[in-house]
């Protein structure tokens, strides 16, 4: 949880003071080049990065625990932003999440780097575990909020758990980007997953038992 | 799709006479031993299988096209068999086919076995090809059947892809069972997650936009 506490902003690293970006950017950057170039996620080590960013080993220790989350920074680099939500209905903040979700799962079937990153960090406990920590969990418990105002502001049923509202509503669109890399991801398809989720599956006119 | 043709069915391998079952049953524990034994999937060869099991290489080659095939039978035996429907609902019919799914996700976590042979068979391209057509694709199939039953006789929306349907019925569930091994799968989830998905997460009280 110290990992996720320390990252808890959304587009640069809160870890040294503003003037450093430029620096950090930079050892971003030149780890995106390494990958590129196939060097495989393992065969990365801190002095390789700092050499090939031009700076001392010292540097990348002072901004990044270690290997592992300065990998998570890059890939977080390389995924889309997350999105300002619009905040004027829950169902529209949830479309704009699921909306996410669809194109993160674009990207990492158009960005031959982020899926293989991504992949090679699945097989890293380490590094998938801080990036759990830093982005996965902050973002569930985001999801978890928004389901929670929902059920406040009479926007959803109170009888179903957050926890199991939230697979419902993330689910179909997770499974979709994520297990079946060869469905469709069309675009509208995030809006129609939540209003039917939120509607149901059940035509509006039948008697429900 | 030969590969998937050739396994239409549930309870036991076709190829063969049905006296050769127990050579077939077997085999399939052999190599079950071998893996229980601590043998990677990528060092069981067809050699060692056999002279396991005390049969020649054409008696396993007679039932089994490669070591491909053979591997997703042993997964096959390892997981709980596919349920009977009920057939009384489309509704009915989902909880059933959503519980099995929850019913695999606590037995990959309770079998080491299962758990290991799944995880492996996910870095085996050919395997999980294999695993796709024989088991995960006509499952598929018998889900958009239920759906489209659904739709015919009323009980589901037609203004929503059977595709899309499926990744809403089944996604929720196949993402904690799957995706998120430490999440909770208790006793009575499927049909809350059915229920919850046909009647919508709206409040039934809420006037709908």
């Amino acid at each position: 949880m110290s990992l996720a506490d320390s990252h808890s902003r959304q587009d640069g690293p809160v870890r040294g003071r503003p003037r450093s970006e430029a620096v950090e950017r930079s050892i971003i950057e030149g780890v995106i080049g390494l990958l590129e170039d196939g060097v495989p996620l393992s065969e990365l080590s801190i002095e390789r990065i700092a050499r090939t960013a031009g700076v001392g080993k010292a540097t990348i220790y002072r901004r990044w625990n270690g290997k592992e989350e300065l990998f998570v920074d890059v890939v977080r680099a390389a995924e889309p932003p997350d999105p300002e939500l619009p905040g004027t209905s829950v169902r529209d903040d949830l479309v704009t999440l699921v909306e996410q979700l669809r194109r993160r799962g674009l990207m990492s079937r158009s960005s031959v780097l982020l899926h293989n990153v991504i992949a090679q960090m699945k097989h890293s406990p380490k590094i998938w575990e801080a990036y759990h920590a830093i982005v996965v969990e902050p973002r569930r418990r985001k999801q978890h909020e928004i389901l929670r105002r929902g059920q406040e502001n009479g926007e959803l049923r109170t009888d179903i758990d957050v926890d199991v509202m939230n697979d419902i509503v993330f689910g179909p669109m997770l499974v979709r980007a994520v297990m079946r890399p060869d469905a469709d991801l069309p675009e509208g398809l995030a809006e129609r997953m939540v209003d039917a989720v939120l509607e149901g599956l059940r035509p509006v006119s039948s008697p429900t038992p």
